[in-house]
């Protein structure tokens, strides 16, 4: 059984899509990404920065799904990082409302010691100097470190960013965001230039268009799983990166044919993910769906071609 | 061996890219789908329309791909239709510079003898009423009647176009095109409100998002092959068609698991398709290649999730 530490945001979300809205509701790139590892059976803990608004019914509940809460620093008269959002119609574009960091201004990351020797780290989107400072606490080099970040940081601290790419084994990073790094328009260039940025393996998510891995001349790809509806998208590139991580720390195997399988893994759980408005569905989800969600995506990409013909 | 029968426009292209820009070269629907269609073992012919400006060097190279011509109608001093264009820097949207229908306008489509007993008839992408002209035409019902469409068609003449739909097996039609005749956002939704118009299969192309095929409740996904390099995307959907008609006519087999199989040579091809100018690619290609290729589409799709732990 391995370990994970994960270190992202817990949050408030207020979420407006066609079909409602909500009011302020747990959110946070950590909370997504530790909710769907959870699914696996793994050692985990979070890295966070919260104010005392935070319900501590939110906190109760990652602690039920067995999220080591440690790492998290709740700041007295703080106020929680807040993020509000409204989705079009489509569900593919979105436009920010409003963004307050509050306690996310000062977040100063503690690894706690017993997460110093975590084999997997999940670096997740954040100022890329937190990301850093995570992985120079610790206390040897994990397995494998997991970086997921986000155009902003691009656009306002490429220098940092790029020393942490450098430092990580795998990047998960969208297809516009994988362009505007590399200057390369084919994403398979674009893969080729970030792996000679440093990490071995990328991955290239391309929301409702599937996800894209890469390595060397190996490419992999897994589907969106096609849905009736999506209901809000929030959370779903950080329970894909959740997914992906939490089978890699359970099987603690990093071959290529292995990563295949975590991007799938991902993807399963994000399709669920995307039903409910924030951690709803995720909240609600047995072993028994998620087994019968990973079949249907057998029969959507599994094919029999005879090559020897 | 199964006997295939296509209509659809011979024609002149002239194509700007980002990358270069060609004279008028061959082009037209039926062009592609035939060349794609060629590389199985089928017997197969064309009815189309040209005028006596197309080159006979044209016309004798697709008789040496073993594509009987006797149903394309030579307009002694007409013009070939003629359609330019010219693609943007991401290649995934393009302008139509000018479109000449020249003596397409007046095409009435003659099902020669021979191929009135054909197994599956391809309807490209024509005005409806002459798609309906040749289904009319047959001596008994075809195996299966494959339809390609577009928008212009939903826009000028969806009473026929309606008409056509209802009587075929299968249709092929992109993403945006789905969602405008069924007026639903989900493809999934979508595919389901057109089988309910009459096809028992809808294949929806999604460009370089690869593909779906939709069979009541069953749903299989195609990725399209991630290339270094998209050089030309015209004929990229005809191909696909071609591929997917020829590999259904050669195998005589319309059970889902072997149109998944159709759905992946048709793939397979548009990927060699898009890598050079016009029909060039397609007319320098061999059995070796296409092999080749579909090892990596089982590469790039297939995993092995053991789903009994």
């Amino acid at each position: 059984m391995g370990k994970l530490l994960i270190v992202g945001t817990v949050a408030f979300d207020a979420i407006e899509t066609p079909f409602g809205k909500t009011d302020k509701i747990l959110g946070g790139a950590a909370t997504f990404i530790g909710l769907a590892a959870s699914q696996f059976d793994i050692e985990m803990g979070i890295i966070s920065i919260v104010g005392d608004d935070l319900p501590q019914e939110y906190l109760d509940l990652l602690s039920s799904k067995k999220i080591d809460l440690s790492g998290v620093e709740i700041v007295k008269g703080g106020k929680t990082f807040f993020w509000s959002g409204r989705y079009y119609n489509d569900l593919n574009s979105r436009e920010t409302l409003s963004t307050e960091l509050n306690v996310l201004a000062d977040f100063n990351p503690i690894v706690p010691d017993n997460f110093k020797e975590a084999d997997v780290v999940m670096l997740g989107n954040l100022h890329p100097s937190i990301q850093l400072s995570v992985i120079n606490q610790m206390d040897k080099k994990p397995k494998l470190v997991v970086l997921d970040t986000m155009n902003y940081w691009m656009d306002n601290t490429l220098d940092e960013l790029k020393e942490v790419i450098k430092q990580v084994d795998i990047i998960t990073i969208n297809d516009e965001e994988a362009r505007q790094l590399t200057h390369e328009h084919s994403l398979v260039k674009a893969a080729s230039a970030i792996q000679e940025m440093g990490p071995k393996f990328v991955v290239i998510k391309k929301g409702e268009n599937g996800a894209l891995l890469f390595h060397k001349e190996n490419i992999f790809f897994a589907p969106a799983l096609p849905l009736k509806e999506v209901f809000d998208p929030t959370g779903a590139g950080d329970t894909f990166a959740g997914g992906f991580v939490g089978h890699l720390t359970e099987s603690e195997n990093i071959s290529f044919n292995n990563l295949k399988n975590a991007v799938i893994h991902g993807s399963n759980l994000a399709s669920f993910s995307v039903e409910k408005f924030g951690t709803e569905r995720m909240l609600n989800l047995d072993q028994r769906e998620i087994r019968s969600r990973l079949r249907q995506f057998k029969d959507l990409t599994q094919f029999d071609i005879e090559l020897q013909k």
